[in-house]
C-alpha cells in the first residue's frame, strides 16, 4: 500500500514536470546604458522553478537563479555591462541540459529626444484627471470581454463610464488653451478588478495599461502627442498596494510577497507613529503593514524581490513613455527606508525626473518629515523632492471661510506659510484646493464666485506647484461623501452629451468667468518669471488684508497680490512694503489689464485678490 | 558782545565740572573666580564722563574707559585675572590727576553651597505666583513713602494688595506639603510705575527688591530658605523691555539704548517674521523693536552696553541669591543673536542653572523654532533649553473641550506629542495649563471638577516640567479679559481675610477634593522615576480612549495613563499596549490606592483619568 503510494506520486511528480509553462517574464523588456547594470527578471510559469535557466548574450551575465516558496516562479539576476550591445536574445530554460521552453529577451537602446523626462517644477501647473471620466474618445473599448467588471453604466459613479486615452488625446488642445503645461492621470494601469474598476489604484498587472483605456502603444503616443504640444506628463504609481486581482496575488512568489496578519488586519491611516518618537512598535507596523482595504493587498516593501519588482517597474515606464514626473500614491504607508533607496534609484537613472508623493497629513511638520533634505529628520533623508501641500490647502480654505482672528481666517495661511522654514525647497510643494478624494473647491467655498476666484488667484501665485482638478474651471461641483460624487465625467466629453463645456459656448456665462479666470493668470504664469521661480515675501496681515509678493532679484514685472477676504471695499496705503516697492511707480492689474498710474495706495474691491504687475 | 559771551560759557562750563556726582556703579559689587574675567561696570552721576577714573588692585585692570553721548555717564571695563583675590579697593574719579570722587568696589568670594543654583528639570513642579497677590507677611512695606504708586487698594485688580517675601515665606511649608518643588515669582525687582505697578514687568531698577516686597537682603533669606526645605527658585527675568519710571531711560546713556522710532509703535506680537523665509524686514523689525506697550520702552539690544548691562544683572543675582532657573519673560521679542550669545555666557558661568523662556507661539514649529539644538533653525543655535509648551496646553483644553475628531479632542492632544521630534529634548519644555495672563483652568473647563481632575493628571504625568498657577489648587477661578481677573488674592494670605485656604479646614469639600488631587500626584511624582525623567510612550487612541505609559529600561513601577474624555464608562482591552506591560501583571491606581489584580482588561470609569502604577 505505502510502496504503490509513492510510486504514484512519482509518476504524477513526472507527469507535472512535464507540464512547464512560460507565462510571463517581467519586464519584458530593458535598456542597455542604464546607469544600474543589474535587473531582476521575474519568470512565471507553471513548475517553472523546476528548470535551469540559461543565457547566452554578450555583455549580459546571469549572475543569479533565486528559487522561491512557489514553485511558479525563478527569479533570475542580469549583469548587463557597459559594453552590452542593444538587441534580441533567448533566454533558455532546460531541464536535464535538454532546452524546454525560451523567452527571446530584447535590450533596447533608449531613446533621445530633449522632450523625454523634462522634469515638472515650479513653473507647471497640472492638470489632475480621472481617465475615465474625462473623454471617451474610443467606444470600442468601453466594454472588454473577459474583464471582471462587464458593464458600463453613466448613471452610477462605481461603475466604468468609458473615458479613454484616446479621450484625453482629443482634449490636448483645449488643456493647453486653457494654460495648463501638465497632465496628472489617476492610475491608467490595469485594474481588472469587479468593483469600481475606474479608481485605479488597484492594480491587477503592472505593465499593461487597462485595455479600457487603451494600449502600451497609445499611451506612449499620449505621452508623445503631449510632449510635441508643450504639455508635460505626470504618472501616478502605487508603491503601497495592489488589487486582490492581480494576477501575481492569485499565485503568489512566496507568503510574505505581502503583509500578513492573523487577522485582516486594517492600516490605522495615522502617519503619527511614523515620526513620533514615543510611538509604539503595535502602532508604526499597523500604519505601515496593515491593508488599506480588504480589497487591495498590502506589498511586503521589506522583501527584497517586492522591491526589485516595484523598482523596476517604475524605471521601466519612464524609459518606456519618457514621462516627466511620478506622482506617489499614499506616501505615509510605505517602509520609509525602501522608498528612500527607490527614489535614489530612480533620481540615478532619471536625473531630470520629478517625484512629489502624496502626503494628506496634518502639520507643516508632518509634511516636513517626509521631503528629503528636510533637517526635521535628522540621519534619515527620505529624497522625496515633493510632497502634496494640504496644509496650505487648509490654509487657504481657512482664509476663505474662517474668520479672521490671531491664526484664523487670513492669518491661518500667513502663518502656515511662515513655517516653510522646516523644508528644504517648499518650491517642490504641489499645492492644491482639491483632488479625486476630496470635496470639490467651488462646492467647499459656498459656490461663491468671489471667494472661487480668490482661492484660484492664490493657488496660480502662491510658491510651488499648483494643480487642480479638472472640471474645476467649469465649476464642477460636489462633495465627497461618498466620493464617486466629485468624479462625474467631464460635459461634451462623449458623444452626444447635452452641453459640451470644452467649449466656450457650452459653458454658461458664470462658468466662462471661472474658466477665463483660471485661464488669464495660468496664461499669464507661463512667462512670468517671478510667478514661476521668483522668491515669496509676505507681509503680516493688516486690516483685513493680506500681501505678499513675488519676485526676483532683477526687480522687473514682480507681481503683488492682495488678498481681501473681508466684505468691505479697503484703502491700501503701501509704505509698508517698501522693501519690495522700492524700484516700482506703476502696476497692471493682471485679470483686468487695469493701469494702476501709482501704487501709493491701492483700492481693493471686497471679496476680491489682486494680481498686479509691477513696473 | 560775542567774547564776553564766550567768557560767561566758560565760567559756566567750569561750575558744571565742579558739579561731578557720583550716583550708582552697577553692578554694585562682583566676585573672584568668574568664568569671564571681563567686567563693565556702569558708573552714573552727573557730569562723571568728565573726570578720568583709576583702579589700582592686584589682579584688577581697568581695560578701557568709554565715554557715550550722555555726560553723566562712564562705563568701565575691567578684566580680573585669575589670580584677583577678593577684598575691597577704590575706584578714584580724578580731574587733572586731581581725585573728584571715589567708590569703593567689593569683589567677594563665590559662595559655595550644594544647595545653590540647583537647577530645574523634569523632575520638579513649579508653582508659579504673583508675588503682590499670595500671601502678606510684612504690614510695614505695604505703602512705600516717595514711590510713584501710592495706594493699596484690595478691591481692586489694579492697585496694589500688599503681598511679599516675608508672605511668602510664611508659606513655603505649604507649598511643600501641596508637592510643589520649585517656586517662580513674577518679577519682584522694583517696579516704581504710578499705575499697575504690582505687575512686576515694568523694570525700573535692575539691583533692587521692589520695597513693598522686601530687602535685597530678605530676598536671599527667601532662596536660602526655599533651599533649606528642597524648594528650588526661579527667577523671571525681562530681556526685552524696563519700565518707563526706570531711573536710566529718564537719563539714558545714548539714544539707542532703547529703541527708536519716528513717532510711537508698538510691536506686531507676531513671531512669524523672526522665522518666517519669506518675511519682510520690516515686518521682523516691527516685531522685535517695536514696543510691548507705551509704558515699557524697548531695549536696543544691538548696543553693546546694554548687552552687557542685561547680562551682567543676571548673572549678579544669581551669584548673589543662587537661584536654580530663569524664566525669560516675551522670548520671541528679544534679538535673536544677543539671547544667543546670553544664554551661552549664562550657562558658562552656571553650568548647573536651568533656563526656560516664554513662547506664546502658535505651533510645536515655532516652538522648536526657539528652543537649542533644534535641528529646524540650521546654522543658528538659540541655546535655549527650554520653552513654555503653550501648544501643549491648547492640545490638552481641546482635548477636554472639543470632541473627538480625526485631529480634534484627544487626538489633538495625541498628535500634537507627535511632533516632539522637532525638539532636541523635549522634556525641557515647561508644560502648563494656565498662567497669570491667561484665564484660571478652572474657569476653561466650565467648572467641571472631572476635567479639572483629567488636566491635572496629564499635567502631571506627561514629558516636561509641570507648571501650576497658584491657586488652581483650591479651584480659583475667572477669565483674564481683564487680566486683573485671574490675579486674585490667594484666601488666608492676609490677616484678617474672611477664610484661609492654605489650610483644610478653610477649603471647602470641593476644594480639598482638587487639592488633594494635586497633592497626591505631586508627592508621588517625587518619589517616581517614570513620570519624573521615565521615557514616554503613546499610543492612537481608540474608542475614546487615549493611553500613554511612562516608563523606564528597569522595568519597575512604571507608570500607565488612561484618558477617558467620554460620558461613559469603557472597558480597555490592553492586549495592543503588549510592547509596555509584558513585565507587569497588576496595578495599583495612584490616586485611590485601589489595586487592579490583572490588567488584562481595564475599567475606565467616564470623565476619568487613570494613573496606574504597573507591577
Amino acid at each position: 500500500m505505502r510502496k504503490s503510494f509513492i510510486l504514484l506520486f512519482l509518476v504524477l511528480l513526472t507527469t507535472r514536470v512535464n507540464a512547464q509553462k512560460l507565462e510571463r517574464v517581467e519586464p519584458m523588456f530593458w535598456w542597455v546604458g542604464m546607469y544600474n547594470p543589474k535587473l531582476q527578471l521575474l519568470v512565471h510559469g507553471t513548475e517553472i522553478a523546476a528548470l535551469e535557466a540559461e543565457i547566452n548574450y554578450p555583455g549580459v551575465k546571469l549572475a543569479e537563479i533565486h528559487k522561491v516558496e512557489n514553485p511558479n516562479y525563478l527569479f533570475l539576476d542580469l549583469e548587463i555591462s557597459a559594453e552590452a550591445k542593444a538587441g534580441k536574445f533567448p533566454i533558455v530554460f532546460n531541464k536535464n541540459g535538454k532546452k524546454k521552453l525560451q523567452y527571446v529577451y530584447e535590450l533596447k537602446n533608449k531613446e533621445q529626444s530633449s522632450s523625454r523626462i523634462q522634469g515638472v517644477t515650479s513653473k507647471d501647473l497640472i492638470y489632475l484627471l480621472m481617465p475615465d471620466r474625462f473623454a471617451n474618445g474610443d467606444k470600442s473599448n468601453d466594454v472588454i470581454k473577459g474583464m471582471r467588471e462587464t458593464k458600463l453604466n453613466r448613471d452610477s459613479m462605481y461603475y466604468r463610464h468609458g473615458g479613454d486615452l484616446q479621450g484625453l488625446i482629443g482634449k490636448l488642445d483645449y488643456l493647453k488653451d486653457l494654460g495648463i503645461t501638465t497632465i496628472w492621470m489617476t492610475p491608467e494601469i490595469e485594474n481588472d478588478m469587479p468593483l469600481a474598476s475606474y479608481h485605479g489604484y488597484a492594480a491587477t498587472d503592472h505593465y499593461k495599461i487597462d485595455p479600457r483605456y487603451g494600449t502600451l502603444e497609445l499611451y506612449k503616443t499620449y505621452v508623445n502627442k503631449a510632449h510635441e504640444k508643450g504639455l508635460k506628463v505626470i504618472k501616478d504609481v502605487v508603491h503601497n498596494h495592489m488589487g486582490t486581482g492581480h494576477w501575481f496575488y492569485n499565485d503568489m512568489p512566496m507568503k510574505d510577497w505581502v503583509n500578513q496578519w492573523p487577522t485582516y488586519t486594517q492600516t490605522s491611516y495615522r502617519d503619527e507613529p511614523v515620526m513620533d518618537p514615543h510611538a509604539s512598535e503595535t502602532d508604526k507596523k499597523k500604519m505601515l503593514d496593515g491593508w488599506f482595504v480588504p480589497s487591495m493587498p498590502d506589498f511586503n516593501q521589506k522583501n527584497l524581490y517586492v522591491q526589485n519588482y516595484i523598482t523596476q517597474n517604475h524605471i521601466w515606464w519612464i524609459e518606456y513613455a519618457g514621462i516627466d514626473g511620478l506622482r506617489l500614491d499614499t506616501y505615509p504607508y510605505n517602509e520609509p527606508e525602501y522608498m528612500r533607496d527607490w527614489a535614489k534609484k530612480l533620481k540615478a537613472e532619471f536625473p531630470t525626473l520629478s517625484i512629489f508623493g502624496e502626503t494628506l497629513v496634518n502639520s507643516v511638520a508632518a509634511q516636513a518629515f517626509f521631503t528629503g533634505g528636510s533637517t526635521v529628520r535628522p540621519g534619515f533623508d527620505t529624497e522625496l523632492p515633493g510632497i502634496t501641500d494640504a496644509v496650505i490647502k487648509n490654509a487657504i480654505y481657512e482664509a476663505l471661510n474662517g474668520k479672521s482672528g490671531w491664526t484664523d481666517g487670513i492669518f491661518r495661511l500667513y502663518t502656515t506659510i511662515a513655517q516653510d522654514f522646516l523644508y528644504k525647497d517648499a518650491d517642490q510643494n504641489v499645492v492644491f484646493l482639491d483632488n479625486h478624494d476630496m470635496s470639490r473647491f467651488y462646492s467647499m467655498v459656498g459656490e461663491d464666485l468671489n471667494k472661487f476666484k480668490t482661492g484660484m488667484s492664490i493657488l496660480l501665485t502662491m510658491r510651488g506647484i499648483p494643480q487642480i482638478y479638472y472640471g474645476t474651471e467649469i465649476l464642477m461641483k460636489n462633495f465627497s461623501n461618498p466620493d464617486g460624487l466629485v468624479r462625474s465625467d467631464f460635459p461634451g466629453g462623449w458623444e452626444g452629451d447635452k452641453t459640451d463645456k470644452f467649449t466656450k459656448n457650452g459653458r454658461t456665462v458664470q462658468e466662462n468667468e471661472a474658466w477665463n479666470h483660471i485661464s488669464i493668470l495660468a496664461n499669464y504664469r507661463k512667462g512670468s518669471i517671478a510667478l514661476q521661480t521668483g522668491k515669496l515675501m509676505q507681509f503680516v496681515p493688516e486690516d483685513g488684508l493680506y500681501t505678499y509678493f513675488r519676485y526676483t532679484e532683477v526687480g522687473k514685472k514682480d507681481v503683488m497680490i492682495v488678498v481681501n477676504t473681508e466684505d468691505k471695499v479697503k484703502e491700501l496705503d503701501t509704505s509698508r512694503f517698501e522693501q519690495r516697492l522700492s524700484k516700482f511707480t506703476s502696476a497692471t492689474n493682471v485679470l483686468t489689464k487695469e493701469k494702476l498710474g501709482s501704487i501709493k495706495t491701492i483700492s481693493v474691491p471686497a471679496k476680491t485678490t489682486l494680481v498686479l504687475e509691477l513696473n
